[in-house]
């Protein structure tokens, strides 16, 4: 899932997004609540009508941006009071405001409010951060399933619902991931996400953390990872079984002249393709692959040209989106590559 | 003509400009020679190979950049000593460097290289600044015609040449931009163009001018008024004669917020707009305005994100190219509006 942080995946249209394929991306609770507000776009009819985005839409629970962008954030049973990153104001967040944000904003998938526990943490402190997480996920629950129907598009599409998604936590402690998603699947949401990784554990970590916790979701409903990852990583763990992932890693890189290719990683800026004629990527049938030489994408970047971080921003997606084409095209035709995949080193181990 | 000062018309891909019906876009030659090289972009194969814009372009002489951009240049009849803005190098143009480096571009059509007469200017600085500017067309056309079969695509594309525009100053006195016409079209350039305008005297100083330069360019030649302007005045210009125009401001303005409609100008950031849900403007069929709404402009400026500046782009440019097919369209089916057009008021003055 592209990332589209403040209702835009940034620097591309959603024409573009169409064209490349891309099926659903996601939205920030936080940062939609701050700017330009959950109550402006529940009146103009909901995020995808103000986005102008009739494909599926994922909202966060607005947990991750209160914890990573707010150092005097002060947690307490009830939920979160934090800082707006944008003017200093001070807001609570508890489970029940972030449905009703939520459903304000109407994305088709909303997640359950959660603390999001920072890498390392001790068992303790894990341990505590898990029993918030579960308690915050009931109450997210049953205040969700109460107000759902007031989503802004329930008269105009009276077949569709909301769905929401719990979110398993436990920091690196793969009995307390396990307990942790036996209870949430005991509550049963319309999917389950695992969060907490990629937030500075080595990526073993993250791979055992999955393996721990996949199992135990049930596989009819959706297993999301949130917050991954390198195109080896999504590959991978697509391999696992997990159904989506979201990160900011292909957007973000290309606004730094990271491009990811089928030749590995490239950094445009480099000299070296000052007067390079040669596509991206030459494997890339993408439409800046297709039009655009590497000496081109170098002069945009040093000239500063906005084209740059667009033009970067479409390679980089069209390459993640065409990674998980080409596992789920596998996957549908029980490619045997699949089941003779080595098993990860967690495993034999 | 949309202006694409570095080889990219900023924030908008070549697709979208195909698409908006752009036939030509210009260059500018200060920027180019300074960033990434003419040399480099030379052995690349020229300009329209290495930004992958097989249509019309056009390079400016770098004259204007030279005199805009740099207060301490040191003119002498030789040519121009100026410092790179990029980094302070110290860099000479001639007439015949200029059109090397045009050469080395090898758009469709290459500017002579002349001295941008500032305004105000008295007298004596206009007629020293024509007389520069007379004597480096005359050595700018020697130079081009003995060199310009060097152009990059010369083997690739033999039928077809480069062409030499002259550039009629004389600042804002019609009997020097009279005798400047007169001594240019003795010269035989491939098309003339009005420089000198929109430097910032009264628009009916610039109607002037126009007015006393077009009778004298032969009508079978592009006539290009350099640097304008607002919808109104392309509008009035081209039914006055005129065939090309380039300016920033459609694309510059829409950096800012600025949209230009059939209603008038928009500023997109004000408040008003924060939950309008009509198209920037309903009379419009572009892109964006098929999709968009004006809060959804408004939240893009306010937040900051780069899909602004490419959408307010794409509606300026459309309203732009539009006015101009709308006027196309109007004289070749000879529209009785065309005659009886007011005359403006420098005439009945």
């Amino acid at each position: 899932m592209p990332v589209g942080t403040q209702g835009t995946v940034k620097a591309v249209s959603q024409d573009v997004l169409e064209s490349l394929g891309a099926e659903i991306i996601l939205g920030n609770t936080y940062h939609l609540y701050l700017r330009p507000g959950h109550d402006p776009i529940r009146r103009m009819g909901g995020l995808h009508r103000f986005i102008s985005w009739p494909h599926a839409i994922l909202t966060d629970s607005g947990g991750f941006q209160v914890f990573s962008l707010n150092a005097l954030r002060q947690v307490s049973d009830e939920g979160v009071r934090f800082r707006s990153h944008l003017d200093g104001s001070s807001h609570f967040f508890t489970p029940e405001h972030s449905m009703d944000v939520q459903i304000a904003l109407g994305a088709d998938i909303a997640m359950a409010f959660d603390e999001c526990t920072e890498y390392p943490a001790d068992r303790n402190r894990a341990e505590e951060s898990l029993r918030l997480t579960m308690a915050w996920a009931r109450r997210s629950l049953g205040h969700f399933r109460a107000h759902c129907p007031d989503v802004p598009w329930s008269t105009e599409m009276p077949g569709r619902a909301q769905s929401l998604f719990a979110i398993v936590q436990g920091g690196m402690y793969a009995d307390l991931r396990r307990q942790c998603a036996g209870r949430l699947v005991e509550m049963d949401f319309d999917g389950y996400a695992i969060g907490g990784l990629s937030v500075g554990e080595p990526r073993e970590a993250t791979l055992e953390m999955i393996a721990a916790v996949l199992p135990l979701l049930p596989p009819a409903k959706p297993r999301y990872v949130m917050g991954v990852g390198y195109p080896d990583e999504i590959e991978q763990y697509a391999r696992m079984g997990v159904d989506m992932m979201d990160c900011v890693l292909p957007t973000r890189a290309a606004r730094h002249g990271l491009l990811f290719t089928s030749e590995g990683r490239m950094n445009i800026k480099n000299k070296r393709y000052a007067e390079d004629p040669s596509p991206p990527d030459p494997d890339c049938a993408c439409p800046v692959c297709r039009r655009y030489s590497r000496a081109y994408l170098r002069h945009l970047v040093q000239a500063g040209e906005p084209l740059s971080a667009a033009l970067n921003t479409i390679h980089n997606l069209a390459y993640y989106l065409g990674i998980m084409e080409r596992v789920r095209t596998q996957l549908q035709a029980g490619d045997p590559r699949l089941a003779s995949a080595p098993a990860p080193s967690w495993q034999t181990s």
